[in-house]
C-alpha cells in the first residue's frame, strides 16, 4: 500500500487519577483461572504507595521488570516462557513504567501466542498471531511507545522492533499523576525524545498533513513545558499529551539525523535512547539550527547536564561499528537529507560528527 | 467510571489518493458469498468518475443513500431489513459521503446484528452486539463523525445518537482529494461545525488536557483555511485533519450554546446541523465574543450567506417547542455556563435569542 494503514490503540483513558479505574477496565477481560500479569518498572521496586494501588486479584502476578538495560529479546523469551510454564496462558499483560517497560509488555504479550523466539519477529509484519490482551500505563512521557506499532528490542544480531498490527496496545491508561515523581534529568531526556523527534519529522521530507498536525501539537506542548523553569501539574498533563501526539505523528513521518546517529551510540555503548538523542542533538546545529538553539535554551532553563566526550578514546574499529549501524538506517537519512543522502553523509563526515560527541 | 474510556477507530489511512487502496483494505474482510455494501451519498448519484472507482466485486451492492434529510431511524431499519432479507448478512458496510451518510453507515452496520428497531438504541451504551465490519470515507470534513462514538439519528420521539463502543468505525479512509469538489457553501457550513465545536469546548468547563490538545489543533487548522480567500489542495488536507482532531477532542469535552440552540431549530424546522450551527453562532457575541468576531470575518472572507430571519412568524407554541428541546440539553448548557446555568438561561432569555435568528 502506498499509504500506511495505521492500527490505532483500541481504548484510551486520560485523566488525573484514572489509574484507579484499572481494576474496572480489566474486569471484563479476565478469563477464568488465567491471571493478569503486571510488569512493573523496577524503578518502583520500593514504591509501596504505587504497588498497593495495582489491582491484584486471585492468581494475578506482579513482576518487577528489570529495565536496567533496554529490553533484550532473551529477557522477553525468558518472561514469556516462565508465564507459559506456570499458567499455560494469561488473561493479559499490563506494562507500568517507562518506554522500556512499555515495550517489554508489548513483546511479552506477543510471545505468549507466537511460537519460536522474540528475535524471529524483529522486523516488519512478521508477527503471525494476535497477542494476548495488553495494556500500557506510562510513568514517563516522551517516547510515544504507548501508541506506537513497534516495541524496540535488542536481539543477538540487531536492535529492531517487532513492527506489526498486533503490536499496539488494546488499552492505554494515561494518568498524568503517574509521571509527577519522575527524576528531573530522566524526565528531560525522555521528553526530549519527543521534542527531537518532532524537529526531525517536521523538517523531514516524508511528512504529510496527518503527521504534521500531530507533530506540531507535540512540539508546541514540549515548548510549553520545557521553555520555562516552573514545573506544575499542568506540565505533567501537557507532557503526557505531547508524548501521545508525538507517537501518533510517527504514522506518516520518520525521524532523522539525531536518531540515526544515536542508534550507533546505543548499539556500541548501550547508551539509553533518551539521553543518547540528547547527546547527539546537542551537536546538530548544521542540520537543525533553530531546533538545536531552542534545545540549548531548554537545557539551560532546566539546568540539565548533557554528557559530553562520550566517544573519547574509542578505537577506529569502534567508530566504524557506530558508522555502520548508523548508515544502515537509510529511511532516517533519506527523510533528513533527501534521496541523495549518501553523497551528503559520507563516512568521513559521520566520523567527524561522532568524534564531537 | 470517572473518566471515559474512549474507544478509538481501529485503522486510519490518510493520504491524497488513498481511496484507491480501499479494494486492498477490504479484501481480507470479505466473507464468502457475503457482499460489501457501499452506501454512497446521493450527492454523487451522477458522479461517474467516483462511482467507477468504488471497488465492487462479486455480489457487492452500491446503494445511493438518500440524505436529503438527516438520517431517520426508519430509514436505517428499512436499509438493514432489505440487506437482511436479500443476503442474510453482509461482509461490511462502507459509508462514502458527508456526515449524514457516515452516520447512516454506522447505524445500518449496528442494525445488521442487533434485534429490534434502530430507535431502541438511541441513547448511551444500549447496543448489545458488535456491528458488522464498517468503514467511513468522508467526502466532507468538519463534523468529526468519522471518529465519533455516536451516529445521530432522528427517531419517532427524539433526535439522538446510538452512543456505544460498537459505534466507531473499524476503518476510516481519509483522502483529501475526495473533499476537493465540495460546494463552497456546504464546505463552509460543515467546516464551521468543527470551528464552533472547538470554540464551545475550549471555553467550556468540562475540558481536560487531552481534549484541549486536539481542540486547539483543530481550531488552528480551521483558522488556517477559513481566514483566507484562497482555497488550495493544502486547505483540503488541513480541513480533513481539523475534522479528525475536532472529533477526537470530543472525548473529554462537550459543545455549548450554539449546539444547544441549533438542536431546537433542527428539531422544529429540520435545519441541517452545519448551517444550523452557523445561523445560531452568528448571534452569540455575548457568549463567545472573540469566536463570533472571527466567525464573522470568515463569513466575509469566504463570501458566504448565513440565513437570517429563520424564526420569523413562528407561533408561541413553536418557540416553546424549540426552547424545550434546547433546555433539555443539560450537559451542553452546564459546559457553557457552569452549574448554575438554569439561573442564567431562563426561558425568556432563550426565547429572545431564538427571535434574533
Amino acid at each position: 500500500m502506498k499509504f500506511r494503514n495505521f492500527k490505532m490503540v483500541d481504548y484510551v483513558v486520560y485523566g488525573r487519577g484514572c489509574f484507579d479505574q484499572l481494576d474496572e477496565i480489566l474486569a471484563p477481560r479476565r478469563k477464568n483461572g488465567q491471571p493478569m500479569v503486571f510488569l512493573l518498572d523496577h524503578y518502583f521496586a520500593n514504591d509501596h504507595a504505587l504497588r498497593t494501588r495495582i489491582p491484584l486479584r486471585d492468581n494475578d502476578v506482579l513482576i518487577d521488570a528489570d529495565v536496567t538495560t533496554e529490553p533484550k529479546t532473551s529477557y522477553v523469551d525468558e518472561l514469556a516462557q516462565r508465564l507459559k510454564d506456570t499458567y499455560g496462558t494469561v488473561s493479559g499483560i499490563i506494562g507500568i513504567g517507562g518506554g522500556s517497560t512499555i515495550d517489554l509488555a508489548k513483546a511479552v504479550s506477543i510471545m505468549m501466542t507466537n511460537p519460536g523466539k522474540a528475535q524471529d519477529y524483529q522486523g516488519w509484519d512478521l508477527v503471525k498471531n494476535p497477542a494476548v490482551y495488553k495494556v500500557g500505563v506510562p510513568t514517563l512521557s516522551g517516547t510515544g511507545a504507548e501508541v506506537s506499532r513497534t516495541c524496540v528490542l535488542t536481539g543477538p544480531t540487531k536492535k529492531l522492533g517487532m513492527n506489526s498490527d498486533f503490536t499496539p496496545f488494546d488499552q492505554i491508561v494515561l494518568d498524568p499523576e503517574l509521571i509527577k515523581g519522575a527524576p528531573k534529568n530522566q524526565r528531560f531526556y525522555t521528553g526530549m525524545d519527543c521534542y527531537i523527534h518532532c524537529i526531525e519529522s517536521l523538517q523531514g521530507t516524508y511528512i504529510n498533513a496527518f503527521s504534521r498536525a500531530y507533530g506540531e501539537k507535540a512540539l508546541e506542548l514540549c515548548q510549553d513545558v520545557f521553555l520555562t523553569t516552573d514545573w506544575t501539574d499542568e506540565s505533567d498533563e501537557k507532557l503526557m499529551m505531547a508524548s501521545y501526539a508525538g507517537g501518533m505523528s510517527i504514522a506518516y513521518s520518520q525521524v532523522g539525523v539525531a536518531h540515526a546517529v544515536s542508534y550507533g551510540l546505543s548499539y556500541l555503548l548501550g547508551t539509553k535512547h533518551g539521553i543518547g538523542n540528547c547527546i547527539v542533538f546537542n551537536h546538530l546545529e548544521e542540520f537543525y539550527p533553530e531546533g538545536v538553539r531552542e534545545f540549548h535554551e531548554m537545557v539551560r532553563l532546566n539546568n540539565i547536564d548533557i554528557p559530553v566526550g562520550v566517544t573519547k578514546g574509542l578505537t577506529d574499529e569502534q567508530f566504524d561499528t557506530m558508522i555502520n549501524v548508523s548508515l544502515g538506517m537509510a529511511p532516517l537519512w533519506e527523510n533528513a537529507l533527501g534521496k541523495d543522502w549518501q553523497q551528503q553523509m559520507t563516512r568521513e563526515r559521520l566520523r567527524a560528527l561522532y568524534e564531537k560527541l
